[in-house]
């Protein structure tokens, strides 16, 4: 392919690894010098040409074979779907109750069957290899990082449609999006479509928050159809299922949630479990008190029946739990701060503490981790939250929304997050959860999903690149070489945002010379720093010399030539076409 | 005003000094709850109600009366303006050239007329006490760090029109917007409505970077219309000025412009004094070479004479006419660099350490002096540069453009540099530079001006936060209180961009009444963690008990209390509205 010749787009392709039925996708843009960049891709078999997608029968199941052949688990007959999982009276006929083929859950047959206790036995799985490859990191390093309990790799025995992907600080900054039904009604095609979107542009898991009717069916799916790990809040359902009322929640209710969610495939779970009864008052000064769904249902459970949190009395039963399925905890910080007046206080720090404590349990069981933060942190008080949290939980990873560096931004509040969640990410955060534009004031809609995409996955590598990740820096090399080469098609194409990378230049120039032009669009033909750049270095290569040593003997020769050419890098204005004066 | 009154917009007001005609510009923004919140205010008389605009006659010539009483200046007939200072050939008319009326200018009749050289004698003039009731600071603290070269305060004697403003690391972090007419010919209205427009997001100064025709009657068309200090590169117009070729400028061309562009009352100049000869074969092996336009002019022109660039070597001369004028150095980086690779190098910090001799050389004529910074650099290598600036060149003020954090995402670079402009405001850099999402890609448009602000000035406050500067996190703390207790209109009026707050919360819930509503729009009635916070809270405060103790003492009466009520903190299901299902 010539510099000037035609450019094609970004494709799919595979890394293949030891078996057949083991590849990774990636995302590889070609360059019109004949180079080619290849980069993660959490985009799913929707991007490739191959793939036919039909949201009523799910994806393939890509690990189906590989939980099957461990043997560790076993089907069985699972618990029946209710009305009220759906949110509805016993009358009301399930919506889209039929939409897939019936399908027997999974359980352990025995002992734990997490990712974790195949690390921690020695063990590279098929999923770890996945990762790996996809990491560019040696399969040891994830199974090291897996069984100290330092990274997570969600993956619920009953999710087998998912591409594997590793939480943890050694590996690439993750960034989650939350979805959620809208307690309008959607189909089954916007449902799919909203996560879809968000993983097309970088999503690497994706939360369903739905509240409301439908929870149940809106769940599945979604899960039928995720490439990637699913994550929920089952207490949402669980207060569904109790009438709305916190007070009226119990152990029961919760587990019988949790085990309709890991029949389904859920993979990971946020639980408040931290949120114990003498931390409540620690928030009654608080400037914006509790500010976590989550934490104000479980404090308010507290306050009502004056007793200490069931998800902290019952965390042993819930880790069994986990265990059979493979859930990843997420412990919940439901008492995170709500404003930067609230950053890193009281409340927030002895609800870590117990993170911690929970974290170790856990661990017992063979369970995966990770720990949630906040939330409101000015920039200086940032790094402290990391240290602490690797401190009191063992180096679990961490997983943190945003925080928003500042409050006074409310319809910007993806730039205020992106800012401390690049450098929480950098001191060693290991998934973000992105933050839209419309946070604190309303419903993200498709352009608010892409818009804190953007900014997350901006946070995320610029994290990378911060923290020295293996390879992080190649994708800038790339992007920037093409820049100074004035390869516009690649440009765009290597852009995290290639559609508006290319209509904000075609705004300025649109025809499609302007695209092979050996200028920039901000400063014209005529006035461009890098067409100097490269004509002092062309010189030198002309020599044959080492650029460096050329240049300094080169002077001389370089200011005749200039001479000689009647020094004309820039036109006189009068000689310049009318767009360019 | 009860708390459901309705709610005024943010109003001018004026704090007053020690003499009538010292009146500082606030935007006050009125709560429901009867407080108010006075805000730092960059939008000029223009939102005075009072003040009648007419762009051909220009603002109000606030500081005049302060200029003629130092009494150490004296006006002269000044330069004549010529047809190629618009880049016009001799025949052309001077475009719309008597549109202000003739003003004779200024120069200083003795010594340096500079802000500095009064505050090393000790004085405070009207402009330094203006900035410190601007900044709610002693006006010693004002006098003490101009003295000391730690702060600039920007203010031509020939442009009496500014609010006057201060840019060091003692105070707010500020921000500057780059406009300049493109080079399609555009009205004055066009010109002074650019301005304003980035005035009102929170502009602290812009810089006019016009290049092509008319750039002497654009400049003074938004010189005499401007609020806020007004920057240029010189060396633009100089280079336009010899039919655009680098290597045909000359010391006196140069010199030429500054003067003229002295007389008509730029604030502060970027010049290029620091590329030397022998730093240019630095740039040779970069990814990206040399990105500065003025950079790379000079750095053409000292290969084409294999000659030291005369930014520098006539230095003291340049430095004489700043001092009469009080014009304000603003050292340029020539040599930052353009991505991510090259951060950091040794072409960058080669050109720090000769801003530093030439910050000592202008200090030793009574300038002012701020030193510009990049450009690209990774996070891990912001600090240093901050660092090695402050060191080498004795506190001076830094003035950063960015850094963008990434190379990867043209078309997102306001956020890519918004996450680096936020932590090297908070290392110290007193000036950010905004970045537009055009950079790379095209010419910024009203919206783009808009978007590249907001990220700024959230950039800028972040980094405020961080600083500890005080009062800074008052606001937060308003629109914090102001979001806990549901007071939506405050909240808006309290954003830093209350259009787009408003909007994004109408588009969720559209009704006037929800305006006053105790629940956020993303929740709904029946989830709302800060409902039920308050309803802890509020159970407390009824008692007379400190809150604290309250609530331990309290928890179960509050039980109680709870079962009393149904247990009813969220409605169930059944008993909702539609919406909120």
């Amino acid at each position: 392919m010539t510099e000037h010749g035609s450019v094609q787009p970004a494709r799919k392709t595979y890394l293949t690894g030891s078996r057949a039925d083991l590849r990774v996708p990636m995302r590889e843009v070609p360059l019109s010098n004949g180079d080619s960049v290849v980069l993660y891709d959490t985009s799913g078999p929707y991007t490739d040409p191959a793939h036919r997608a039909d949201v009523r029968r799910g994806l393939p199941p890509l690990r189906e074979a590989w939980i099957a052949e461990r043997g560790d688990t076993a089907e069985y007959a699972g618990r029946a779907v209710r009305p009220e999982d759906d949110g509805r009276r016993s009358d009301d006929p399930l919506r889209d109750g039929a939409a897939f083929r019936p399908r027997r859950p999974r359980r352990a047959a025995g002992g734990p069957v997490t990712q974790r206790a195949y690390a921690r036995r020695g063990e590279i799985t098929p999923e770890m290899e996945f990762v790996a490859l996809r990491e560019g990191v040696a399969p040891e390093l994830v199974r090291d990082e897996l069984a100290a309990g330092r990274a997570v790799l969600p993956a619920n025995v009953n999710h087998p449609e998912i591409e594997p992907m590793i939480i943890g600080r050694a590996f690439k900054v993750k960034v989650n999006a939350n979805i959620g039904n809208s307690a309008v009604a959607s189909s089954i095609e916007d449902e799919v479509e909203k996560m879809t979107w968000a993983t097309r542009w970088g999503a690497d898991t994706i939360m369903d928050l739905s509240t409301g009717r439908d929870i149940h069916s809106t769940r599945e799916w979604i899960l039928r159809n995720s490439p990637v790990p699913v994550g929920t809040v089952p207490l949402y359902q669980a207060v569904e299922k109790v009438g709305g009322d916190p007070a009226e929640l119990t152990y029961e209710v919760f587990r019988d949630t949790v085990i309709e969610q890991a029949e389904q495939g859920v993979d990971y779970m946020t639980v408040h479990a931290g949120v114990l009864l003498r931390y409540v008052p620690l928030t009654a000064r608080r400037k914006t008190g509790i500010v976590s769904r989550g934490g104000s249902i479980m404090a308010a459970w507290c306050l009502a029946h004056h007793e200490e949190n069931f998800l902290y009395t019952r965390f042993r039963e819930l880790c069994e739990i986990f265990a059979a399925y493979d859930i990843t905890w997420s412990l919940g910080d439901g008492l995170r701060p709500g404003s930067i007046a609230d950053a890193n206080d009281e409340a927030q720090f002895a609800e870590l503490r117990t993170q911690g404590e929970l974290t170790r349990i856990a661990a017992g069981f063979g369970n995966q981790v990770m720990n949630e933060g906040p939330g409101h942190v000015p920039m200086h008080k940032i790094k402290e939250n990391v240290d602490r949290q690797q401190e009191w939980c063992d180096g679990a990873p961490f997983y943190t929304l945003g925080p928003l560096t500042t409050d006074i931004a409310p319809g910007h509040d993806h730039i205020t997050s992106a800012i401390g969640a690049a450098m929480i990410g950098w001191h060693g955060t290991a998934m973000l959860c992105y933050v839209t534009p419309k946070e604190h004031l309303g419903l993200p809609d498709r352009e608010d999903v892409k818009a804190g995409m953007i900014a997350y996955r901006i946070a995320a590598h610029a994290a990378d690149l911060a923290k020295g990740h293996p390879g992080a820096q190649a994708w800038d090399d790339a992007l920037s070489d093409a820049r100074f080469e004035f390869r516009w098609e690649d440009q765009f194409n290597l852009a995290l945002d290639p559609d508006t990378a290319r209509s904000f230049h075609d705004e300025t120039l649109p025809a499609a010379p302007a695209k092979t032009a050996h200028f920039c669009s901000m400063c014209g033909p005529h006035f461009c720093a890098m067409k100097i750049t490269q004509d002092v270095r062309r010189y030198a290569g002309e020599r044959g010399l080492a650029e460096h040593e050329a240049l300094k003997a080169g002077m001389r020769d370089k200011a005749a030539e200039f001479a000689a050419s009647g020094n004309r890098v820039y036109l006189p204005i009068a000689d310049r076409s009318p767009e360019d004066r």
